[in-house]
This record gives structure tokens, C-alpha cells and sequence, in this order.
């Protein structure tokens, strides 16, 4: 008897997930013809990699408040507009404009009191504040992390402090490495200054093999002096570190940042009008702004201009989505996240039911699924349509993520979140460096994120969530 | 009692995927621990990158027969002996000797009998004769493919033949764009030649957005005149096929290419003899040669310094394998093959067990996972080792790959073979053409390869096939 049952229940087993394959293919053979009409079209007629050059080469850096970014408000408008959309607008919102206003400099000037001239590569942190006309004249103390400052705070006074906190190269996600090195750009400054620092040298947050340094935003603490931070490159931090180990060494720092009044930006919106649901709206989008110093290509170039395609592939196909989909360019993540603030704030204001809201903000590399933030329910809905993804390189669904734009979204309305994973090896190699510019985004990558993204928001208004 | 079976069956089912699970997770916890120190060591102490930049920046392109090829054998040798390894050893054989010998070049001379001068960048495929030192001036004749000209073959003689096959951008993996398209390049002048055609030039098998011509390997039949034969780059090749459709337009071709005598080259090979099973060999490589144009940097210094890294990290963490692991540079992947015969006739003539050969031979890309050519059993085995890959991204698992170097052994002996897949994106912007060089190869991407392969050459060591 029990052999029978075994053999029932084995038979059974085998049963199963062959009736379920067989369930799941007829139900979504209509998705992945759709999704593969997508993927073609966007491949043989996608407008992603011309528009991503438009914005780089064509506008450039774009920091919040500088004239690069208020021309791609513009530039970001008249695009929408050429696609065909039922509504485009801007939502104005007031940025901080701060200016790096000079050349950035740092260099050795003494070695055990000896004098040298060792220009090294360094580029001041968003938001900080400039030295004096003299610069800052000082020796170096070198730490690797925030217990050696604390363990020395009596030797701080008068020194230059530089942070060679290195980025882990361990973790397969280098976002890991990223939050965890972070730390030292946002808060370096005032926790050095606490103990008299006269000025701070952050190692860049990166594993990368070249010399660039990488900027960034960083926040004084208002209980202490304003002073000076910049951002070394890796050869740089190495050789510094290497001189402090065994000599005194004298370094020579000028950046000459300023916060000007803040300045009006926007977040430029389009919409393509629900069929069955108008008022239920599924948001997604990327920022406009970039760093001043590279012509944010990754960061945040390939989010705006996937954002875009989603739009134009949609038309193209001639898709009429049930619920209004909404795209959005957000002013100002990168220095204080104001557009995202705004955007939220208009939701709240006009009782807005955004049903999902998406971003892609983690560069234009070859995609490699999404990072979700939802309801339980959502979650298990999701996970059946992960095949659909597999053609294309993004059924790796992980929990947790949704983009920095939409964090006060769902801060305020625990708005169902997601954002695109694309492979993170090459991100922190260029992020927030002179080398994030248009030539460093391979045009199949970028193009196979805007294909997931597509997948995903077409299921979402499909099915719901 | 239909219902209490349902429930008996349903806690059944409920319970055999928990006990799975479990049973699944304590068999592979010493796995993935063993997984993650490989990792750890690869990313912290991997000598991957530097090596690679000897090969491609120290010593260059290494086209069988050239003296770089014979550096690169000595290199290899010398590598292997530095890691420390059981054995080193070179497995001679002859390979064929094609040069280059010169500059090639392609102008436009007449548009409807006008002269122009207008460079073409092109370059000789590999194996192709040279024109005579006159060149070769005719007539363009272009075709989109072979139905074309067959269609038009009365109108071939005398005319250089214009084959501008698209690379389908639309295909996802791009190397099957690139079988599709390789018939052009390796049989299209012994066809255009059978019609009387003077040359051909053909679109290089690519969807870069620069304009590099991409050169490889071609085949005379020796039914027909040999013909000289170029690639052209394919922003060119737009521009040239524009001309065409409403001008004649002449050309003259000079190419310079020669095939010498066959000359000796190598296999490098390294052994770690193992300790339960050493007469049952697992075989892991790549190729050493490359194109004479580039420094061969993905196709194939990534997997040649990849195959080093695993025995440098084997050894690095104390493993003692059960099986004897080989570690092989293979002579002349890229103009016939030879080195592969080789490997494949002494392992006959020993009668060599080789259990399983691996090779990387699709650049140091983000790893995605591995193609099989293995038995049903073997298959259903290795899939249950797919989620130790998950956080190191290679746990797609295809059927049907194996590594071209791996094909005489598996045909002679149906040994179970697989290969790396890398993310294939970027793949065919730079393979064969002057762009395959180290700067294009990002570090992470090529270390997290060999992370991949090491732990697969590690789980089929401890479980076997």
C-alpha cells in the first residue's frame, strides 16, 4: 500500500509542474511574442543611443542650477514632445545650485620638510565649500577609516585628513562596496573638522584601475568649521598612503566651491492617458541632472533616454495602456533630491494613486534583472513572469531596491517600487568620474535595459500588481 | 477520501522541495564557503589582469607562426612554472604560416566615371592572397547575400564583390548573429570567384557603432581563382552600399597577404596531478593565438589568463584535486585549428581519459554562465549546482557549447565539453578588429569569469560528471 501511494504521489509530482509549465506558456505565449515585438523594435529602430548622444555630447555635464541643465528641461521636453504623448509639462521646483567655480587642485609640496611639487588628481566634493584664496597649507594625517581618526583625534588640529578607505573588491554587487565607503564622502568633512582638521582628502569611492577621482555630494554637520573635501584618484591615494607611511608629507590644496542661492530646476513629465484606469498611474524615469565634470552618461543619461524609449516603443507598437503611464526626468538627485521631493509632494497635493513607481538610475550596462520593493502579493505575481525576462538577460528579481527617486514616494505612500539592476562590475569605474561620458556606454546594453524595462511596465499594466 | 489523499499529497509536495532544500543547502554550505574563498582570493590577490596586460600590452597580436606566437609560447611556459604546477610541458605541432605583410588598403577611385579619392578603412581576412603589386581596379558589384548574386552571377565577372550582410541586431546572443553572418567572410570570394569577380570586400561581422573593419579566418575553394578578399568597416560599408544603388563605382583594392611554409608552433601545458583519480584528466583552456591587428586581449588573453587564475587560486588556497587537472594553451584557434588537432591526436595515441574540457574562448565579459555538451546524466547533475553560481551571476546554464579547441576531442571521443558565456553584448563590437586590446577589458568582468570557471573545474574535481 504505501509503495502504491508512493507511486501515486511520484506520478503526481511529475504532473505538476509539467501541467503548470504547460498552463504558464499558453497563458503568456501572447506576453513574450509582445515582449520579443519590444525587444525587435527597439534594436531595429530605437532612438535610446541618438538621444543619449544629444544629451552628452550635446548638453553635457548638467549639475542642478547650471545653464547645461536648464537646457535639458528643454531639451528633455521637446524630445517627449517628438515622440507623440498626450501631455507633457514641466514641474518646477526650487534646486540648490552649488558651483565648483575653479580648477581643483592639490599637490605635495613637502616631504620630511623637503620641498617637492607632486601634483595629484583630485576633484572637490559636490556641495563643499571652497579654501581661501591661499588654499589650505598643511600636513597630511592619514587614516584608513573612522576608528584610526577617533583613535588620533588629539593629532588632528591643523592637519589635512585623508581617508584612504578602500573600496571592498569582495562583494560580487560593487553597490555593496559603494554604501559602505560612502560614508567617508557624505560625513568626512565635519567629523575631521570636529577634531580641527583644516581640510579632507577622500579616496574615490571605486575599484577602478585608472587615476580618475571621483566626486560626489557630500553634507558639512552645521556644528562645525566648513571645510574644504575633495576626492583623490586611486593611484594618487595609494602613493599618498605610501608616503605618509614613512615621511611627513605637506600638501597644498585649492577648490573654490560656492552655494549660491537656490535656483528654479523642474521635473519634466509626460503622460500616456490610462484606457480603462486614467486615474491609477505607473511612474517611471530616470534624473536629468549629472555631475558638472564627465557628461553623465550612466549617471544618469541612460535612465532618462530607457525612460524615453519605453514612450516611443509603446507608440510604435501602438500599445494603449490601461493605466496612465507617466515619465518622468527628475530634476536634482544628485546633489539633494529635491525633484523627487517636489514630485512626491504634487502626488500627495492632488491625491495621485501611483499604482508603481520605477526608475532607472544604476548606469546603462547589459541588464541583469530588477530590485523590487512591494506588498508580499506583488511579489509572488512578479515571480511568475520571470521567464518572460529570461531572453533577455533580466530575470534576476531581487528584493529591496527602487531608486533614490523614488524614495520619498514611498516614504510617504509605501509606493510599490522597483528599479533596474544592470551588471554593477564596470559602474564604480566611472561613476561620478571624467570618464562617464557617451563613449563608455556600449548601445546593445544600454538598448537590452530599455527592452526589461519596457517588458516589465507592460506587464504591470497588463495585469496589475 | 479523495480530499485527505489530495492533502497527503499536497503536505507531500509541500514537504519534498523543504527537504530538497534543506538537504541541498547542508550538502553545498562547505561548497559555497569554498566558492566565496576562491572568489575572495580571486578579487584580492588574482594575478588575471596583470598578466593579461603582459600578454596583450608586453607581447601584442600572436598570429600563429609569428615571432609574438613564439614569445607568447615562452610567456605561457614561464607563467605556468611560476605558479608552481606539477608539469609544464610543450606539445609541438606545425601550423600554418599566413602573413599579412603589408598595409592593406580599399579606395574609392570613380563614381560614374569621375575620379574621387576616398580611403576605405579594410583589412585582408586572414588566409586571403594578395593582389598583385597593380591591385585590383574594377567595378563594385554590391549584393545584400548570396541569393543576390547568385541572381546576378552573369554580372560578376570582372567586378570586385560588395557582400553588405548585416550583422541581426535583433538576436539577443549576438554570436548567433555571428554564425549567421560568417559564411560571408569565410566562403564569399570562392563563390564571387566561381562567377570571374576580381575580389571581394565584405561587411565586417559586427554591430559597432565605429568603423573598425574586422578581420578572420576565410577558406579558398581550390576550384576557383583565389581572389583577394577584405573586411570593411561598417560605417564604410553603409557609405559604399549608399554609392552603389545609384552610381558605378570603382575601387582599387592592394592587399599584400601570403602563406609561408608551415612553421613549428606549441600547446602550453600545465598539470596538477591528482590525488584519487590522476589518470582521469579534467582539461581547461584557451587560446593563445590571436589576430596579427590587436593585442587579442578578449579573443583569447581572457581566457588564457583565465585558465592561469585557476591554477594560480587552486594552488593559493591548498586544493589538492581528486582528478588530474590540465591546463592548455591552445596554438592556432583562429587560422586552422592545428593546435586543437594536436591535443586531440596525442590524447588518442596515449589513450588519455579526459573527463571533462572546458575552455574560455568568448571574451572576459561579465560571466552570464556556461554552455554544455554533455550527457543527459551530467546535465541533470550539474543543475543541481546552479544556485552555488547565483552570486557570482553564472548560473545560466545552455545546452550545446563546448569551445571550438574542444571540438576534435569531443568529436573523437564525445568528451563531455562546455565553455564560458560571458554576457555577449559588447562581444562582436571588438572581436577581430583593432579594438580588441587590453583597455577594453575591464578587470571585474575578467576576474569574476575565472571566479565562474574555477568553481565548476572545482565541483566536478569533488563530484565528478
Amino acid at each position: 500500500m504505501k509503495n502504491i501511494f508512493f507511486k501515486q504521489v511520484a506520478l503526481f509530482i511529475f504532473l505538476i509542474p509539467f501541467y503548470a509549465t504547460s498552463q504558464s506558456s499558453v497563458q503568456s505565449s501572447s506576453d513574450s511574442l509582445f515582449i520579443k515585438q519590444i525587444s525587435d523594435d527597439i534594436f531595429q529602430n530605437g532612438k535610446t543611443y541618438e538621444w543619449l548622444h544629444q544629451l552628452t555630447k550635446g548638453i553635457g555635464g548638467r549639475l542642478a542650477g547650471s545653464p547645461q541643465f536648464a537646457k535639458a528641461i528643454d531639451w528633455g521636453k521637446k524630445t517627449f514632445e517628438s515622440i507623440g504623448v498626450d501631455k507633457v509639462y514641466l514641474q518646477e521646483c526650487m534646486v540648490p545650485h552649488w558651483i565648483r567655480n575653479g580648477k581643483d587642485k592639490a599637490v605635495i609640496t613637502a616631504v620630511n620638510n623637503k620641498p617637492v611639487i607632486t601634483q595629484l588628481d583630485v576633484l572637490a566634493l559636490g556641495n563643499s565649500l571652497g579654501t581661501s584664496s591661499k588654499g589650505v597649507n598643511a600636513e597630511v594625517f592619514a587614516v584608513n577609516n573612522f576608528e584610526q581618526l577617533e583613535a588620533n583625534k588629539e593629532k588632528i588640529k591643523g592637519k589635512i585628513v585623508f581617508y584612504n578607505y578602500h573600496f571592498n573588491p569582495t562583494n560580487i554587487s560593487t553597490f555593496i562596496s559603494y554604501s559602505d565607503a560612502g560614508k567617508y564622502r557624505w560625513t568626512g568633512a565635519s567629523r575631521a573638522a570636529k577634531y580641527g582638521a583644516l581640510g579632507v582628502i577622500v579616496r574615490s569611492m571605486s575599484g577602478a584601475t585608472d587615476n580618475n577621482p571621483h566626486t560626489g555630494g557630500m553634507e558639512y554637520n552645521d556644528s562645525f568649521p566648513k571645510i574644504p573635501a575633495v576626492a583623490i584618484g586611486l593611484q594618487d591615494a595609494d602613493k599618498l598612503w605610501n608616503l605618509t607611511k614613512s615621511s611627513s608629507v605637506k600638501i597644498s590644496m585649492a577648490t573654490h566651491g560656492k552655494m549660491l542661492p537656490d535656483t528654479i530646476g523642474a521635473n519634466v513629465i509626460a503622460e500616456l492617458k490610462g484606457s480603462e484606469h486614467p486615474e491609477e498611474i505607473i511612474s517611471l524615469g530616470g534624473h536629468l541632472d549629472s555631475w558638472d565634470i564627465n557628461e553623465g552618461a550612466h549617471d544618469d543619461g541612460a535612465g532618462v533616454v530607457q525612460t524615453m524609449e519605453v514612450l516611443r516603443v509603446l507608440n510604435a507598437l501602438g500599445y494603449h495602456p490601461k493605466h496612465t503611464i507617466r515619465f518622468v526626468l527628475f530634476a536634482n538627485e544628485e546633489t539633494a533630491g529635491r525633484g523627487a521631493e517636489k514630485y512626491a509632494a504634487v502626488a500627495k497635493e492632488k491625491k495621485e494613486k501611483i499604482i508603481f513607481a520605477f526608475e532607472s538610475d544604476a548606469g546603462g550596462f547589459t541588464p541583469r534583472g530588477f530590485s523590487f520593493s512591494v506588498p508580499p502579493s506583488s511579489w509572488t505575481k512578479l515571480n511568475t513572469w520571470k521567464s518572460l525576462f529570461e531572453p533577455y538577460g533580466g530575470s534576476t528579481f531581487t528584493v529591496g531596491g527602487g531608486g533614490a527617486d523614488n524614495e520619498p514616494l514611498q516614504e510617504a505612500f509605501k509606493t510599490p517600487v522597483a528599479e533596474l539592476s544592470p551588471d554593477s562590475q564596470r559602474y564604480f569605474d566611472i561613476h561620478h568620474a571624467r570618464s562617464d561620458v557617451f563613449e563608455n556606454v556600449n548601445k546593445r546594453e544600454l538598448l537590452l535595459g530599455a527592452v526589461n524595462i519596457t517588458a516589465l511596465i507592460y506587464l504591470i499594466d497588463k495585469y496589475g500588481l
